[in-house]
């Protein structure tokens, strides 16, 4: 089995695994989680998004939440940006990544933010050239990529297309998401081909849901195709654990322990990432995500 | 990446599964469990023991149960058998498939068989020639392959060689199972490589215990190898939702979605197992521990 000697893991807990929960999150509480999370060694931790209230009010406080954490050189803070406004904010808020979303099901995006696909990315253009021009880095997610709740299965080309674009203006790193989890290896191996034969593959991160059980098994299979980014939460946040069929990011304690079994280098502590685990499952007074902080006790 | 075309799921949920449960479990409800797997279409349904039920009281019916379930032609349902007094209680009870079972590690195999692993292959010899001239098939396991709670890490020739004695005693099939769970990928392929490199791969069977996660990645893995044949328990029964670190083998329909979503034939029905794994769930009165299933609803 080939596999690189090295895997970044962006951890997207705080943003992505926080977005749905129901009861408000305290600003101390996120910022805790973060800062936990900066201890472990983790080069990457999403930590909010600019976004409306209206529409995630779970990410109204980012503002304060970036102006809180302590944040260590070296260490990536990527906040969501959806338009030149949330720019503004990201800037205001010394972001020094943003990210933009883009989804490979024309459905998805309809339902989702409210314009095609085409849409969108005529609106990110400015959004990163903008952001660009004032020193940030930019990071695409595409998302649906293996599937769509509304359109089913995906064709890889179409995952390609909006990787394509969003690296033509400017991101620096894509993030291929199976949103809601579908996807199984082969599969999955067959989307990371498509995209990279339009891409370097070293550009690609690898994103995906839990909600099938296949998320590990699908990372491992894309590893072997070159993939050395890989999005997780902290104990699998994103889902709840008392909705049918809800489930989160692969849990990262998870994914660190599988890595560090096969003596791959990720500079993450997985004490320290269990710990991180144990706070914000305790805060929010739910069971964790993860198999091996569970067998951790 | 390499696969093979079919998979042979050995179901081991009412054995393996149920062995553990605290509450005892009526031959009603095992009976109807194994009567829907057989369902499914599965070829192989693990149904019972015949242990001491001083040791293992929720096996004490297997009689009652073998007597009762309905069984479907080509589709084996194979009983554990510990001594000379439970092959013979097999046999009484028309199982067609017996199995024996040794560790790989010496102080597993003290503290759980009462005896070293060189003493309980010389026991299981004349059990397994006894069966052989009554037309029984036996299947080995070995236990501990990928780790032991006692000894830790163990190393892949010692799982080699126990696996060769039962093979030499007239096992038609080796099931290798990472009992406690902590196995990853690299690790799961480096032990069967050395197992394969004394017997036939299509003689084993990889037995994955969920217990860090990792199961469905490490199974993906060694099928990269060649194994073919993969124990696992339907709604993931065998570990107590409710204790700490508790996790049981692979879910089968976790496993059959995998499988199903690989193109690779498995003759399983997946809403007919997410059905099985539903009643038994219901019957116990627990949560499933197959993420296909939450998911499905």
């Amino acid at each position: 089995m080939r596999h690189p000697s090295r895997i970044k893991i962006v951890e997207v807990g705080p943003r992505d695994g926080l977005q749905n929960e129901a009861k408000p999150v305290s600003v101390e509480i996120k910022v805790g989680l973060i800062d936990r999370l900066t201890e472990t060694g983790l080069a990457a931790i999403e930590s909010g998004s600019f976004v409306s209230p209206k529409w995630v009010p779970q990410m109204a406080a980012t503002a304060e939440v970036m102006a809180a954490i302590k944040r260590r050189p070296g260490v990536s803070y990527p906040v969501l940006t959806p338009n030149l406004q949330g720019l503004e904010a990201a800037l205001a808020a010394r972001a020094e990544e943003v990210a933009v979303f883009a989804a490979a099901s024309e459905t998805f995006s309809q339902k989702n933010i409210n314009c095609s696909i085409a849409e969108s990315l005529e609106r990110f253009a400015p959004l990163a050239a903008r952001a660009r021009a004032e020193g940030l880095r930019v990071r695409g997610y595409v998302s649906c990529v293996l599937g769509c709740p509304y359109e089913g299965p995906i064709a890889p080309a179409a995952v390609a297309e909006v990787a394509g674009r969003l690296a033509a203006m400017g991101c620096y790193e894509i993030s291929l998401g199976d949103t809601v989890g579908v996807g199984t290896p082969a599969r999955a191996q067959a989307m990371i081909d498509a995209v990279a034969a339009r891409l370097p593959v070293e550009m690609l991160a690898a994103h995906f849901h839990d909600t099938y059980g296949q998320a590990l098994a699908n990372l491992l299979a894309v590893m072997e195709r070159g993939i050395m980014v890989m999005d997780s939460s902290v104990a699998g946040l994103g889902g709840c654990p008392y909705a049918k069929g809800a489930a989160g990011n692969v849990a990262s304690e998870d994914l660190v322990y599988m890595l560090n079994g096969m003596g791959i280098h990720t500079g993450v502590d997985l004490d320290k990432l269990i710990a991180a685990g144990k706070f914000i499952c305790s805060a929010l007074d739910r069971a964790t995500g993860s198999k091996v902080a569970r067998a951790r006790g």
